[in-house]
């Protein structure tokens, strides 16, 4: 059975399918044209984090699907009080047909996925975070950033870095990742997306100069410095990533036609300033939208494969 | 685009249209027939302060109208660490249809609509409860209490208070106010509803005496002392409130058909005597009920206003 | 009106209607044939207490029948702060179909039913839950055990001891309560149930030791040893409950075809072994499964006695 955990285990032709899929799903939303290809089924919404986009996304695009979405909170279920995740993989997945986790360590889901019976999505991990690259991914597309674009990630080597260096080492563009010292993304995953490179072509660079990452790139992306979980490093870590904030001159720096993207919630003054967040507040929503347009195409995706499989 | 924050920005006729929607809604659900002008559509649901009646309310009514309600509580979402409320506007309003929002100040609920995409329904905040005093308003005309009643509000100045001093300012009827000294509504209410009262012709006074206001009155209206968010000044105010309290004794100076309103919660013993309580127990919860289709009557008017615009 | 509060309730023809609606329900979904009896109804979900089965498959279940679930935390409504439960019953009944309550006290779950113009579910109180033994009894005849099992319940005399002892009674089966001294079923519950006996023929019998209550039973079943709500006891239970754990050693004194069930979640090392737990990992996962389709048969049930009374 296939999951939806990181991209570093789909092909490039699969990710243009859940791709495809997603614009055909939007391009019918806008249209007021009402497909419900998942009727009748329902969607496990297991959140062991707080969150906005996440939640809103899932359950609004799993209902427009025809789906059935339920959400739990980990202090609404017995996760919370210490049952063995491969028992409550083995309940859940009996009575849902998809399921959806959002959690901390990566080892959780692919635990949860190893004994569960519907398919997984990982909704963020420490790890990854597919569902967010696909969105951020259809909306380059969208906005006319080409198939070959120059990609730079300034910031944290965090779960986004690692899924940016997934996309593009699986997609075959340019990813330039400008961390600081001690931030650099995890080197076996440096490794792997090395490997992917090799069949796609990907050319992919790593900095500690967020100036070198941005010149000429068609898209910058970041993301708030501290993760949810790291608060108490938060003083440290304001200081170690000072001179990584992105700010207008740096944008200017990027090709003329550059768009910026955040993942959200953003720390203006941090990571961005408030001038370089509301000048490219456009795609930045927009990239938030289409988090449930991305989506929806991963949960078809993976109903498609179950039946093809059956 | 038109919010439904408070009745102060809905004319006379508006009012009228939510109401006769309103009632058509209840009459086609008590007869089993099923519409559900709004399916496809979502609703999300923010609550930054517990609820029941608004919680149920809204969430039944919206899936009865064919909608997809979720529940989003400050615990669960992001605007619990501090995302700016600009940023959650404008990305939850570009995922669903249509925003209820329950919170304490009004300003945060103003500064929403103001960037949202989304109509926003106010589902309480410190200075209005409009969704209420719609419940409320449907009642008394189910109940018989005719065009121009005489209502009596015993109690707290608070939003309640607020909200049938907009009600009776934009209708044209009969309002007194009995609050205890320091309790009285805020000056700047009273001032707008006296301007919104020489086009409507409505009579507002304003008694520290609740005797003074029940006499001969159609309607008595009351609700709990110490509002949620309030409890520390819990012992002053039952203090200062003595002799507010409704009671059967209270009641009989009213018009002998006279019915009781109460928004619930109801604390027995203070406010309201259990007698009191349980002797207009079917008003009450008339009105708790009416809160179900009045709000429907307020989704179809504010998506047939957007349809309208567009 | 008819609620389901507890077994006691029923009679042995109207727990067969109930398991006969269940395994149609179940038989039909299994063949993707799509029935929604409930259509446009909604079902209110009262949790005080965490829950992930009975959650997820009330939600799911009502959803497959075409209900809208509501899922309501005492967190997140008033019951939370102290609204009394004649009020709140009043008022959610008004505005749904049907509530499941998930609480402490049986008593607070009969003064809700009490009040309410709608039935009520118990998803389980400290008395019983009959919910669950629904579910069970419908394994046990899917599973082959026969009209007349024996039934050997190992553990603490708790809800789900009283519920077992509800059942065997009206149905006529034997049922071998083990409890450690000073964990036994009360007294008031067994002398009900030995009364329900003499109609229906069920033997049962009392231990203080688990050996005597397995030999050659079918059916092996027990719970935690430290339920919700009296963590406080769980060191002295733990030694008091010696002995009491289910092991392969203790299953090979059942019959050789005997099944396990498990109401989850499982402490392994306590009340079951992870051998045992894993070996009989079939019987207890289709008994977690099976309270999505016996709970469908509950609700089916109530809306039809519901009609048939009006």
């Amino acid at each position: 059975m296939r999951h939806f955990l990181s991209l570093k285990d789909y092909e490039k032709s699969e990710i243009l399918e859940i791709l495809s899929l997603a614009r055909d799903i939007k391009r019918d939303l806008k249209a007021n044209k009402s497909t419900r290809p998942l009727a009748g089924k329902s969607l496990a919404m297991i959140f062991e984090k707080s969150s906005t986009r996440t939640r809103v996304s899932f359950e609004v695009g799993a209902a427009q699907l025809g789906m059935r979405p339920i959400f739990l909170s980990s202090r609404d279920i017995q996760l919370g009080r210490g049952e063995p995740m491969k028992d409550t993989a083995r309940v859940i997945s009996r009575m849902v047909d998809m399921v959806m986790i959002r959690t901390f360590a990566h080892s959780r889901l692919e635990e949860f996925a190893a004994y569960s019976s519907a398919p997984v999505i990982n909704g963020l991990s420490d790890d990854f975070h597919p569902a967010q690259l696909m969105a951020d991914y259809m909306t380059m597309r969208e906005l006319g950033c080409g198939d070959r674009p120059i990609v730079a990630w300034v910031g944290d080597g965090n779960n986004m870095a690692n899924s940016w260096l997934m996309l593009a080492s699986k997609m075959g563009f340019e990813l330039r990742v400008a961390a600081p010292k001690g931030y650099e993304i995890a080197q076996k995953w440096v490794e792997l997306a090395k490997d992917f490179a090799l069949k796609s072509g990907a050319k992919l660079y790593f900095y500690n100069d967020p100036i070198k990452a941005v010149q000429d790139a068609n898209v910058v992306a970041t993301d708030v410095w501290t993760s949810m979980g790291r608060e108490e490093e938060n003083e440290k870590r304001l200081k170690d990533f000072g001179g990584f904030g992105v700010t207008s001159e740096l944008m200017s720096r990027a090709d003329r036609k550059a768009i910026l993207l955040h993942c959200l919630p953003a720390h203006r003054g941090e990571e961005i300033t408030d001038e370089a967040f509301e000048s490219h507040a456009d795609s930045i929503f927009l990239e938030a939208e289409n988090r449930l347009h991305a989506q929806k195409g991963v949960m078809v995706w993976l109903s498609d494969a179950q039946k093809r499989q059956s």
